[in-house]
This record gives structure tokens, C-alpha cells and sequence, in this order.
């Protein structure tokens, strides 16, 4: 009698009495991590392959656990599987069914390894192919701004600052500010791949093990860049967690302040968009209302996110080493965040096909705060003006401007020539809002020229 | 035909197309609001009551709706009824089932309301249930650590300040310290319940309604303290979700100090204590373990209550009023707050039973580190030395004793004497545990006499 | 010679080296705990007195520290004192010098105390000042808010749910909605006052003390509600700090949604209010900016009260008691988060008299997006329609209105009449802005009668 | 008269009032971000070169404004520099200094640049520097833990898994788990510094700018690895600063971990080490106290800087593009970061050279948890039980072990062979605890040999 047929009357010889039901239900994690059935099954296939090959089991060992492995596998999938809280994790009900299934070569399995590294390994791989789905959903949305951006280069809008009417930019150049988010968000999953893309297989319950394991071979089985080279680290370091919920949070904040400006553009004052039916939602009351629910939400749930990157450093600050079972709390965070990530991603890759801008407004809405007066501060300066003073020149035509209820296009060349005397017609060319935008032709400026050059340098990018 | 029939096609008459599957699923709230169902159920009777008594709809539609209501019930309670995804929320699926069952009745009973403030009532109303269920989970915790802390009044145990030897403590004394803390924790519940026992009802979607509601009226029969008086702040204040999870936060906070005891306690280097096997768990690989799961687990969901804590407020953040999508986000984090607060006030009042003190290693360590250091100094002061003094002469013995790798109790009153010439016989009892223990005898002191006061208030308070 | 005097070679005879000047400049604390030096000397002269009183001290004894302290008082006052780092912090500076001034009578102060329940009563004494002050600034800027409302109470704007245009509403309302937040900020200030404003001081090291003192005379004498009755938890407990800045945060939430209001009203594509030229800056670059700084900064403060919630809670997670160093991070979180809700509150009461409405701009706006629909739909149910019926029904119309690029006001009764033949003449009340404001006429709605009504109850609840 | 000699009247033409000195006050920066003064000037410099070497300015406005800057930034470095609060921040208060010094030059500088992207590049050329220097901290850490490891390689302690004996580890191997986190950390830091090192300057307010720039050239000036590609994402982006707090938080959580263990290590209980009196304090009431006030303190400051992290994920969040006035509150949480793990980290390094271990304590507490139980398990593997069942076999013997008082080492073969008949003589060596240890030996395992093949790996490494 092995001492997982124990696990429903107590832990172990050693134990007086059994887990109470209470408590076992406390302490259970099979309900939120079977969801790493499958990187439990592939670290376990690696690592009793290993075994075989260092001589630790033998080859009749190998082939049954192989083949054991192969109808759990199936049974999980089909359904078929009986998942028992009494087993507590997904490693434990599926050791304990192989072990039905194979016999003793099932019992072998767990030599030289411990939960503590197995779940780590298993955590590790399971999160490395979820940075690549997030990576991948990262470029998908940032093509489909691309694709918004690129319809849109020509078009004008008001830029903001504070919130208030700053000068005429490019539709497009503003998408592509969204689009420089998200690349940095992907170079930043990139850099945390690499440091969830370790083997802590072989560590063992936190001081590696007598027996002759090759960790470097498992490693390199499971497509590993490296190995946790420090037993005690390799159990309880969760850093992986945190960094990608870190990375994960900006993510989100990047999210977050572009659906504020959904949300903005879509409200009846600004009218600079519509986003498509699809995307929208009505009023139990109100029956004129289209909501932009997407946005709402996805600005919502970045603290959602937020809250589990706290939660995560609340969880390890002050652990002692090695493994405890606090760090059973990393995985419901972290499973919630992938899952957050990437409806999130996929949704608002979709839904940027579904916004149609409204270019009029956009330019109505240019014309009001004076958005070129910056504009005639530049003229002035070429004309020999210092910068400090050509600004508090341009003040005193704003507030002209201002008191005759007009833009400084408005204004007749005699009223400006009050301003400043070497004022020429050719002012109203820079006063334009095409004429602004056009001005700003250096490199990441906003003129269409450069908002065409960034498009494709960001297509070769993505194409690479 | 109206709107309800809609929702699979299109919201409305109004919407082009329906909404996308993903954003069906993105938006929808009914898989984890479904939790609200009883509150959404009393909330509707008595809005519906209150529109009958009001004149609003009939006598008929009343009778109707409560006939529907209690079906709806039924259904719901056996597990018949079928939640649908389509219908997003537990709000509109109990309508829509009402309305199928009563016809126009059913579709009466959202005269004068909206779903805005419909779940703020529905959240309200379970939110203050489950306060009274957490304020009964906190007082029996605090019966179950007054019964440890009266069977152990007696017991000496070394007190701590930065983890260092300090002074002697009654067990019983430190048991105390715990009672206060979840006193306070009960008390700060029962501030939060009152904010949160007031009625949004009647604000509809955010201005109020045409109909002569009387809302008032509502609080009452709901066993509400008030109503909310304005509409705009009624449906999106979730202030009472924050300030509870806050509440909560600072449980947990007591909780994972107190397990952070039970921890060090249980370790071998400690062994104050043992907790009954069926709290503990063993090791898959090492059989020797017996290991603290239920205080480690509860010291990691600390971080878990307190990211939902981190989460809510950045969801408020910065939102313009009145109601937004994001407040949706307000419900899983509530919801997930409670649970790990109920499991984990249940299993601690459970565990403290299970707890077994180990006297004789308490009295051991209590001896090493100089823990009547303090009595020698007051002793000191008695003969007249100002207190600073007395501390520095009390710091050289201490000296003596370490090079003498003896406690100051042990060394002869010769070796005191050089310290100062006013040391008499009578030093030994200032020295020894139990004197100095019994000494602290002012109130709130650790001595055995103030313990049992202690013990007596508390159980009155808690009778009352 | 006494423990003081060395202080700048070693901690006591028992040291064999002195603290190394990083550990010095780190583990010091008086360049920020300085702040306290007036609650310090207010609890050092009640727990003087008390000892006097009690006769652990003489009358001479109590007389010179009185009269030192009223030394070191005035040299504090004046910017004579000279605070040493070498000191650590406020208490041993005051007591240093205390000492200088008056002798043994200053050595004898600390007799049956320690710093442990010194500082925990200093920080209380001193946080219920500051309480006192907010609670008074919070009941300032409910005055301003209820001058502007008062001002405003007929000025219709659009009401917004998901920042779409809902249903009209009166902008001073609008404004109660604030003083309904603010008004309970005051409640809970008062709520974690009570916990506040007990005493620790008695509590000694962590274990109470040998010298009979009167805990609740002193208690009497501070002002307190009570004494904390268990002298670990007196020492080691932070829940205070906790639920002051908890508090905290969510004044500053209502601050941050308050601000996000102000500066989407100031854009330009709003231009519903102008804020005065003395709450707001200009641009260094363009000439025709005026900025609102204030909420902006107000808005982004939020985080940093936020973060030091969440830095407390950090601090305080698995602390085993009784009082550890770490707690010596309490202060600065604390300190920060008093001045910035201080100066907040202050600047917004101020800039509250400094908004001008515009009430066309909000007329205007409320035009725009159908926003008496839910009247029609009313309407039609006091014809007899469910509401579910009418709903629909409405949705309709406004597709309709959508089409004809105007108003449901301005469709021709004909028209209407098509959606249902019940709509007679009068529908054209319920579809005008004012006739849909008057209308919302129940508790907590927005008519500008509900309005004057709630002025009226505010202004007695603050003159109260 | 330009603008900057308005700015104590208003501030410009444009604005009918000066600023309030509550607003002054409440928005001003200049006594916090003058430590950016460096930074500022450097980046001023290049911007002026280049727009010199474009035609932008003069040869001789390029000359007054390097001699101004260089009277400037000796007038800093003496302390001579009056810094104004009437001039807002670091930058004016330099350029209106310059323009004082130098006349129509100093007000050229500002050309073609904003304060937007002007402190954006501050702080990202400060940041870089202090990165820099953190780096080079975190490898002095790694060093003293290194040079902590190799004289304890050989010292068994016992391993903790839920702080309970799980097997014996070397000393060294603990320390060499450190290593590993702090190695880590360093590689993030690396990470966040190639994102901080790109150029913000051109992008002006946020549209970019009329004049033509060479954004590439100033980069490669200020040794940037790039130029921010958007103008709307270079002057509102904040990731970089939150980035590094995530990483920050991350040493601080290592270095909480690291200060628990002290902690506990220096408690009477374990007497595992001693720490230097040079980094202890004693205590004002208790003679003999001798705490780890550096580790505690440290463990503390954790939530300070995840406290930052929270304040600016929060400061971000739904911030609609470009700068707004929120960003402002972005430095002393970063600047406050810094300053904590510099200190943190330098007094750590500084620390582990005055730690002592004490080996026999360390052996002592080894041998009282069973540490060798699972070394029994793999012995009985190795005579061909399986895992599972060699595990419940010790099991037994562990019970038994327990019940005699003593060791598994202790019992008689004649006891050990009735658990299993195999079992021989040469268990004793397995069972001994350095038997144990030296049979740890794969890789990054606690054998001493692993031990000195880590140490000449990092030695390596850090000489690279």
C-alpha cells in the first residue's frame, strides 16, 4: 500500500487522523490548476524519459509510464477524466490514475522530484506558451491599429494636452502612439520569456537529490534556455509571476487609457468616432443609448490586473526559504491575468476594424482652442524673434482673438501686423491646420509624411 | 414584442447587428452575478409591492409578479432554471423568465427603474447579509482564542520584540493581543454595514424617475437604515465595496500575522506548539513532514484580499459620473473577498481548538535571552537610581552574564553586587520568570490577575 | 553616566562597537519624526504627572520636568533646538535635552514606559489632531460645492452613463452628487477617529510594566476615548494608520473623479465650465494654453495616497508581535498622505468659488443625444404600455429621429403618432429638457425642487 | 519682456491673475526636481549644439549658452543657485537663470523644444545614471554573499520547507540562492535600462516640431540607444518609470525574504548567526537587547517602494494622450525608490561582512527534524521499492522515531529492519546529515562540491 491511497484516510502513517473537509477544501488547488494537466503531462513524460536514459528506471518502467501517460492524456481530454479534491492538485490525481493504470512504474515516476519542482516546471511551462499567445494577439492588435492608422494618416484632429485643444495632429500618428505601447509591451514579454523559460525540474523538494538526474538534458527536452542552478531558488523563486504580471499591468494601463479615449471620442461633445454595433450595448432604461461597454470594461479590468500584481508581491514579500505553501496562492492571479490578457488583446484587435472615424468633427473641434498659435510663435522666430518672447507675442493675439470670438486664421493681416510688424500674408499658411500639420516633419513628428514612414517601418517590423 | 426578445438578435430597434459572440462573453456578468439572485428577487418584490401601494401598477400585476417571483424561486433553488449567457445578467434572466411565465405583468416590474440601480440594491442587500455572517465568523474566533488563552493564563512564554527575547508573557496574554485585533475588526465591520445597509432603489438609470415612487417606503420594508439622496451618486457610488474590502484587508492582515506566529511556533526550532494532525499536511517526498498548510495558505491569501482591495480602487479611479461598464468589475473581487474571508475565519476558529501549547519549551526559551533584564533595572529604580542609569548598570551584568554564558538569575548576588552595592537578596525574585510575569500587574499588563480580567470583559462583551 | 550619553559610541555598555554611520543615517528616523514633537511632549507631561500622582515620581521631580519641557518647548518653537541624528529620533532628542536641562527629574521621565508605547501614543495624539482638521476641511469643501449647487440648481446639463448622454439633469444636482461623497468621507474620519484616539502608554516594552500607573487617568487627561486594553497589541498595532489611509484613499477617489469631471468640462469640445485664471497655468511652448493644473495634479495624487495604502498594508503583512522596527515606516506614508489630503481639500474648496458655469454650452450639449427618451418611453407607459413595450417602441422613434438628423422634440406629431397612435399633443412636455428635469421629482431625483430640498438638509446637517 | 519675467504676475498675457500661492504651491516641483539639474543642463547642451549644427540658432548663441550653462550649473554645484518656487520647476528656474546671464541666447534655447519632452529626457538621463549605479550595487551584494557562501560552504544547516526541518543544506548553498535573485535582478535591470535609454527630446509639446531638428544626433550625444519613434506616446509615456518599480519592488521583496531569514536566524530560538553590534541597536527600556534593526527596517521599506509601484500604475491609468499634469507625480516616487535601494543594497553588502554563523547551532537544529527521512526513502528505492511505497515505509519508521524521542540515526538496525528487511548497516551513512548532504551532488543541488562549482561560476560571471 503506497501512500497515495492513504490521501482520503490521512496523510501518511504518520498522521493520527485525516485532513478535515474543511480544511481539504482549503487547501485543494485541483479545481483552479488542472488547467496545467497538459505541462504536467509533458514534464513528466521529459522527465521520466530521463530517467530512463541515467538508469534510474528501467526501460519496461519508461514505456509503461508512456503509455499510461498517453490514456490519461486521452481521458482528460475526452472528459473522461475523474477529477478527486480528495487528491488535491492536478499532479497527484494524475500520478495517482497512471499509477492505476501502470502499477509500479507509476509509483517510479516521482523519483528524484518533488511537487515543489514539479509544480514550478509545470507553472513555467504552461506560462511560456501563454506569452506566446499573448505575443502573438500583442502583433495582431498592433496591426490592426496599423491598418486604422494607415486609412486615417491624412486626417486631422485636435492633439491634446491637459486635455485641452494643443495643435493639429494626424489620426494616424495618434493610433500609432498606441502602437508603440504595444511593442514595447511585446519587447517586454520577450524579456520576461526568457526568465520564465527555466527548468526547475531536478531541484527536488529543495536540495536536488541522490540520484544522478541530467537536468540539462530535460532542459533542453522541453525547449528550456537554461536551468534554475540553485535548488533552494528553484522551489521558491515566483519572480516569474511578478514580472509577467508586471509587464501585464502596463499592458493594461496602455489598454486603459486608450479606451478612455474611446470612450472620449465616442461621447456626444466629441463625436470624433463611432465604433460598430457589435461592439456596443444599449439601456434597460434608456432606449436612445449605444454604450461603448468594450472600452468601460476594459478600463475596468485593468484593476483587475493591478490587483493581482499586488497580490502577488503581498504573497512573497517576507517568505522565508525555501517552498511554503503560500506560494500555492500564485496561480488563480496569474491563471486570471493570461485570461484577462488575452480577451482583452483579442477583442480590441477585433474591434479596431470596427471604428470608423468621423473626420469633420475631428477638424471642427481643431479649429476651436487656437491649436496653431504655436504655429505663429515658430513663424515668428524665424523671423528672428527669440522663442521667450515670440510666445508672449502670440499671447496677446490669442487674446485678441479671444475677445473677437474667432481663430487666429480669422484675424485680418492688419490686426496681426499689431502683434508684430514683419507678420506677412504668408502667415496664414502656418495658421492652417493642414499647413501645421505638414510643418512637423521631423523624425516621430506628426506631419502624414512622417506617419507613412512609421507605417512601414513598423509593417517591415512585423513582418520580420 | 419587446426588448427582452431582442437581446439574441440585437439590443434593440436601434442596434444594426447583434452583438459579437466575443463580446458577448466579454460583457456578460450572469456566470458569477448569478450569486445575487435572492437579493435581485427580494429587491424586485418590494419595489413591485411599493408600485401597487402606490398606484403605479395594479393589485392583478402585483399578485402576478409575486406568483411568477415564487417560481422563478423555485426554479432557481431546485437548479431548474436556466441561466442564459444571451440575456447577460441575473437581472435580466429572472425578468425574462418572470415576463414568460406572467406575460405583461412581468414587464411592468422595471417601471421606475433601471438596472443601474437594480444591482447596486441587489449588491447592497447580499453584502449586508454576508457582513452579519463575517461579524458571527469573527466572534466565534474570538470564543475560540478566549478558551486557548484561559486554558493558558498561566503559561510563561518568552515576549518579543524584534523577534528577540523581551520579556516574559502570559500565553494567555498573547492569545489576548489576537481578540483585540478581531474585536476592532468586528467593530470596523459594523461601521462599514452602516454605509452600506442604504437604498439606491428609485434612482433609476441616474436622475431619478417620473413615477411616485415612495422610496422610502422600500428602505423600510428591505430593513434598510436610509435611503441614498442623489440619484447620480446612488447608482455609482461603490465606496461601501471599497471600505469593506478595506475592513477585510485589515482581517487578513491579523490573520497572517497570527499565522506567521502559528508557523514559527510549530517549527522545530520553536516547538511552542502543535496543531492536530487533520490542519496539517505531509510532503509528497519527505516523510517526516508535518507541515503548518492552513496558516502558510492563509497568510498567502492575504495578498489575494488585498489586491481585490488594489483592484477596486484603481477601478473607481477617475471615473466621470454617474454609472460606467466598469463598475461591473466590482462583483468577482467582492464576491472572492467574502469567500476567502468566511473559509478563513471558519478554519481558524476551528484550528485554535486544535492547537496544544508546550509549556515547558516556552519556559526553556523564555530563560535564554535575559527576559528579566527590565525587572533588574526596575528593581534598580526602586532603590532610587533614575531609570537611564539603571539601564546602563543593568547593561553591564548583562555583559557579565553572557561572558559567564549564564542568566543573569544565576549569577551570584557577590557578581550583582559589583554591579551595584544596593542588590539584595531579594533581586531573585525580580529575576525569576513567574515574578516578573506577575509584576506587569497594571492594566492591560501580561500578569495572570490582568489576563483574567481581561478574560471576564471580554466574555461579557461578547454575551451581550 | 546613563545609556544617553553614549549614545554616540555605542547603544549601551553591552555594545562592543558603535552603530556604522550608514546604519545610522538609515535606521534614523528624527528628520521626519520630528513632526511629532508637540504630541510628545503633551503625552510625556500626562504620563509625568501621572507618575507624580502616583508617587513613583516626587513633586520636585514633576515641577522640573515641567519646567524643562516648557524649555524645550519654546526652543522648539523658535527654531533654536538643535536636532541630532545621532539622537534617532524625536523622543530620545527631547528627552536628551529634557535630561541637560533638568538632571536626574529628566532620566526619571521614562520610568514605565519605553519608546514602543511612546510612539504609538504620539502618532495617535498627533493623527487625531490632524483627523480633527480634515474632518473640518472636508465640511469646508461641502459648503463650497453647496454654494455652487445653490447657485446652479436651474442649470440643465446632459447626465451621463457611459459618458453617452443619459437623461438631463440639473448641474447642482450634479454637484450634491459630491457632497453625498464628502459626506461620508466625514463619517468615516469620525469612525476611525474611535479607534484612534486610545491609549497606548502603559504598555511599556510590549508586556506592561512594574510601577503602578494610572492608564486611565492619563487616558482622561489626553482626551482619549479609551485605553488599549492588551499591551502587545498597544505596541504593535498599526490598524489605525491602516484605516486612516484607506479612508484617505477614498477621498482622494472622490477627488479623482470630481477632477476628471472639471477637466473634460474645460475642453473645449465640452466648454462647460471655465475655471479661474488663478487655478490654472499656461504652456512653455504654446502661447494659447491655459491649463487645469489643479485637478490634473489632484487627480494624479490619488496614486500616490493609493500607493501608501497599499505600503502600510505591505508593512504590517505577517509582522509576528510585538513591535518590530519595520513599523518605523509608518510615519512617512502617513505624514504624506495628511498634507496631501490638507492641501487638496483646501484647493478645492478655494477653486470650487473659481468655476463659472456656462449654462448654454450644457443646454446645447443636452440637445444632442436624445436624451428625454426614457420620458417618451414613460409617457407611453402611462398609456398603458408594459415598459418593456415602450422601450422598444422608443428605440424606434430615435432610429427614426437618427435618420432625420434632429431631436425626437422636433420630429412632427405625425410622426410620432406612427410609432404609436397614443401619443397626443402633450408628448411634447415630456420631450423638452425642462419638462423632463421637472419631472424627476422623488426623493434624491433631480428636479430643481429635490435640489432645494437637499440644499436645505445639507445646510442644517453642516450648521448642526 | 518675455514670458518667463511674468510668471510671478501670470503667465502671460493671456491670464487676467497670477496664480494663487496655494496653487504656487500645490503645483510647483522645483523643490523635489531640482535634483534633475544635471540631467537638465546635459540634455540642454546637446539640444543646443544640435540646433546649432542644423542653423537653428547661431555659432554665437551656441557659445553664450554653453559659457551661461556653465556659470549655471558651477553656480549649482557651490550652492550659490537661488532656486525659485515662483519659477515652477528645474527647467525654468536653469533657463530663466541662463537668460539673466546671457540675454537673447538663453531665450533660444527653448526652440523647438517643450518642457514636455524636456523633463521626459531628464528624468531618463538621471534614471539611467542611477540604474547604473543600482546595478553595480546589486553585484557588491552578490560579491559579499559570494565571499559569505565560500567560507560556509562546508556548514550544514537544516533546509525549511514551511519553516519546518526538511533536509540538511550547506550554508553556502542558502546564500547561493540569494545570489541567484539578485543575479536576476541585475539582468532586469538591464532589461529596463535599454527602455529608459531612448530619446524623448523633438517630440516638443507632443506633435513634434517646425524646425529641423536632428533627433538621431542628440541621442547618440546622450549615448541613447534610440530615439522614441512617436511624439504623442514620447512626452506622455511613463512606462520606463514604472517598469523600473516593478523591478525595484522585486529587490525589495528578495530583500524582505533575505531579512525575515536574518531575523529568525539571529532569534534566541535558532541562534544561527550573529550580526555585528555595528548593525544592531538596543532598546530604551530593556538592558539586553541587541535587535536586527537594518534587516527589520529593510523588510519594511518593501511596501514603501511597492507602495510607489501601486501610486504610479494608479498615476496612469486611464490617462487620456498626451502630457497631462498628472505626470508631475511621477518623480519622488521614483526618486524616493532610488534612494531606498541604494541605501538598501549598500548597507546589505556592507552587512554581510559582519555576519557570523554559528555551525554547531545550525548542526544541532539539523538534527531534530528527521532531515534525513527522505534519504532513507531513496535508500529503499535504490534496493527497488518504489517511490511512493519506500516513502510510506519511512513513514513508519519516522512514527516510531517519534515515539522513541530519538533520531531515525539513532534507532537500532534491528528496529530499522523491521520497517524493511533490506536494510543494512550502510544506512548510517545515508542517514547522517552530511552523508545527506555531499549525496545531493547534481546539479545545483546542496553538495558542497555543487556549492564550489556555483561559486566559480559567479566569480566568473561577475569578472566578466
Amino acid at each position: 500500500m503506497s501512500q497515495l491511497d492513504h490521501k482520503s484516510e490521512a496523510w501518511s502513517a504518520l498522521f493520527s487522523e485525516p485532513v478535515s473537509d474543511l480544511v481539504k477544501r482549503y487547501t485543494a488547488s485541483v479545481f483552479f490548476d488542472k488547467r496545467l494537466w497538459l505541462a504536467d503531462i509533458t514534464g513528466s513524460l521529459a522527465h521520466a524519459a530521463m530517467l530512463e536514459r541515467q538508469g534510474v528506471i528501467s526501460a519496461t518502467d519508461g514505456a509503461e509510464i508512456r503509455r499510461g501517460m498517453a490514456q490519461v492524456r486521452s481521458e482528460i481530454e475526452s472528459g473522461a477524466f475523474e477529477w478527486k479534491l480528495d487528491l488535491e492538485d492536478v499532479h497527484l490525481n494524475i500520478e495517482a490514475r497512471l499509477t492505476q493504470l501502470v502499477g509500479d512504474a507509476g509509483k517510479r515516476l516521482h523519483t528524484g522530484r518533488s511537487r515543489n519542482d514539479q509544480v514550478a516546471t509545470d507553472v513555467r511551462l504552461w506560462l511560456r506558451g501563454e506569452i506566446d499567445l499573448i505575443a502573438g494577439l500583442l502583433e495582431d492588435l498592433q496591426k490592426a491599429l496599423l491598418d486604422l492608422a494607415e486609412k486615417n494618416a491624412e486626417v486631422v484632429m485636435p492633439g491634446f494636452t491637459h486635455l485641452q485643444v494643443a495643435q493639429p495632429v494626424s489620426f494616424g500618428h495618434h493610433m500609432l502612439a498606441y502602437v508603440e505601447m504595444f511593442a514595447r509591451d511585446h519587447e517586454r514579454m520577450l524579456d520576461v520569456r526568457k526568465r520564465v523559460n527555466r527548468l526547475p525540474l531536478g531541484a527536488a523538494a529543495l536540495a536536488g537529490t541522490t540520484y544522478p538526474l541530467d537536468r540539462e538534458w530535460v532542459a533542453q527536452e522541453l525547449g528550456m534556455e537554461g536551468v534554475c542552478q540553485n535548488s533552494l531558488d528553484a522551489v521558491s523563486d515566483r519572480d516569474f509571476a511578478i514580472e509577467f504580471t508586471a509587464a501585464a499591468s502596463l499592458v493594461m494601463v496602455h489598454v486603459s487609457r486608450f479606451s478612455e479615449e474611446l470612450i472620449l471620442w465616442m461621447s456626444q461633445n466629441f463625436g470624433f468616432i463611432r465604433i460598430a454595433d457589435r461592439f456596443t450595448t444599449g439601456s434597460s432604461i434608456m432606449p436612445q443609448k449605444k454604450n461603448p461597454d468594450v472600452p468601460e470594461l476594459a478600463r475596468g479590468k485593468t484593476g483587475r490586473v493591478v490587483g493581482h500584481l499586488m497580490g502577488l508581491i503581498t504573497l512573497m514579500k517576507g517568505q522565508p526559504l525555501a517552498y511554503n505553501k503560500d506560494n500555492q496562492e500564485d496561480k488563480e492571479p496569474l491563471f486570471d491575468t493570461v485570461d484577462t490578457l488575452k480577451d482583452t488583446l483579442r477583442i480590441f484587435a477585433d474591434m479596431a476594424g470596427g471604428i470608423t472615424v468621423q473626420p469633420q468633427a475631428m477638424e471642427q473641434a481643431a479649429l476651436k482652442g487656437y491649436a496653431t498659435a504655436t504655429d505663429l510663435a515658430d513663424y515668428l522666430v524665424k523671423k528672428g524673434l527669440p522663442f521667450r518672447d515670440a510666445h508672449e507675442t502670440v499671447a496677446h493675439a490669442v487674446k485678441a482673438a479671444t475677445s473677437h470670438n474667432c481663430d487666429l486664421s480669422e484675424l485680418p493681416l492688419a490686426v496681426l501686423q499689431q502683434f508684430h510688424p514683419q507678420i506677412e500674408k504668408d502667415v496664414y499658411d502656418a495658421l492652417s491646420l493642414r499647413g501645421s500639420l505638414n510643418a512637423r516633419n521631423t523624425l516621430g513628428g506628426t506631419a502624414p509624411a512622417q506617419v507613412r514612414a512609421q507605417l512601414a517601418r513598423h509593417r517591415a517590423r512585423l513582418a520580420a
